[in-house]
């Protein structure tokens, strides 16, 4: 299987010290060897930074870690391949263009049969269950809703359909989802995904994989809302909210804009 | 304007001594200060790094132009802007799959009326007449070509196809190009691009914006063929290669697989 990690806040903010936690188990704490990526939004635009090394001995990955790039959503993704070769066309987060927007996607699971799902002008490019789910999803996404405009007149009937959608997924095995189209962040739980939000006033945090702490009160200001959402609590000395089975959270600037379980 | 760099080699190779000379005209030799990117192939994979940052003071260019990351096929781009503002999404090479490839495409100059251009389902990101011309261009071959079958079955007719394209997007302004699907890399001038292939024997080169010189006989086997494509030479004890205006040529594993004035 493989560990996910995302961020959705109201400033930019990096990902340093989370990212730091999630690399040390892509080989090092963890058995997820088989590559890892990471998107970072910056306006409409994106930086994605992947490789089919394992996280812990990647040069990438350390510059990602070490070098403060700061987003307001940013997606992550370790890999322990189950299903397709190991390589960089296999590696999550998928990135595709839908209505001039960037979309990302990285899921944690294995799905069965999904040869059957209809991909509509989406190609996959690698040969992953999760990347033909993906290419599903937009094609369900665009036939449904045609643009943004009508999404954006009623977002909560788009969002309980997102859910749906998921649900489908659910049920062609683990479906542990993180996606975004650059404002919302999505979060679909089928097995294990948990998540903590940070705000005035913050406090110290100790990383559970690395010897790390960071004083969160040092690096942001009283306004900052900053949530996490990891496979697993990447610290131990915070209270991590833990999803249900078939829950599906959307976060904006670091809130709890919709959630339905 | 902008500058170009390009690589296309029978063995994976990597750019760093080519890339260095290229991001010390980002905002070092050169004027172009306005961000830079460059995509490398690895299998069907792409690894894409980009900045809004100059190049020159860029930490993410940097580790691009120390660590070697090997490919058969890169592009490369430093941005001065002129139309579109400086941000990630407006930062070259940009990227779009079709049919389950990577397409990667990266545009010196400036283009009038480009929203004139019918751009089919692929949309823009950013406001750059460039991005606009990407889109119109896989639009185009989506629709006249269908698939890649129908092009292997005729891959020259396909290629003077291309060629048409590129001189329709020169009427429109200069149209310096380089683009790729992942096997052949395709060069089209319009006003400057010069290009280099080295192969055994392999001799030293000096760079002309940075103290660096390169002996690739250390780093390189005998068979080894690789082409190097610039918008000016980026040496300067090596005799490259002026592409006359109108020149479109197609390259496979370092050769010149097809060209067409």
């Amino acid at each position: 299987m493989c560990e996910l990690l995302g961020m959705s806040a109201n400033v930019p903010t990096d990902l340093c010290f989370s990212f730091t936690g999630l690399l040390h188990r892509g080989g090092g704490t963890g058995p997820h060897r088989d590559g890892w990526g990471v998107v970072f939004y910056e306006g409409k635009g994106i930086r994605a930074f992947r490789d089919s090394a394992p996280s812990v001995e990647s040069e990438i990955a350390k510059l990602v870690s070490q070098f403060p790039m700061k987003s307001c959503i940013a997606i992550s993704h370790i890999r322990e391949a189950n299903v397709g070769v190991v390589s960089l066309e296999n590696t999550h987060p998928f990135v595709r263009e839908l209505w001039g927007q960037n979309w990302t996607f990285a899921h944690n699971g294995q799905l069965a049969n999904v040869d059957d799902l209809p991909l509509g002008e989406f190609t996959p490019v690698g040969t992953t269950d999760s990347e033909r789910a993906f290419c599903w999803l937009l094609a369900k996404i665009k036939y449904r809703f045609g643009d943004p405009d009508t999404i954006a007149e009623d977002r909560v009937n788009y969002w309980r359909q997102l859910k749906r959608w998921c649900d489908h997924l659910k049920d062609m095995g683990v479906t542990n989802l993180l996606f975004s189209e650059g404002r919302y962040l999505y979060a679909y739980c089928s097995t294990k995904l948990t998540w903590i939000t940070r705000r005035a006033p913050f406090g110290e945090a100790q990383l559970s994989d690395a010897e790390m702490t960071v004083d969160f009160g040092e690096h942001t200001t009283c306004n900052d809302v900053v949530t996490v959402i990891a496979t697993k609590p990447l610290t131990n000395n915070e209270s991590w909210t833990q999803m249900e089975p078939g829950e599906f959270i959307v976060f904006d600037q670091g809130e709890v804009a919709f959630s339905l379980s």
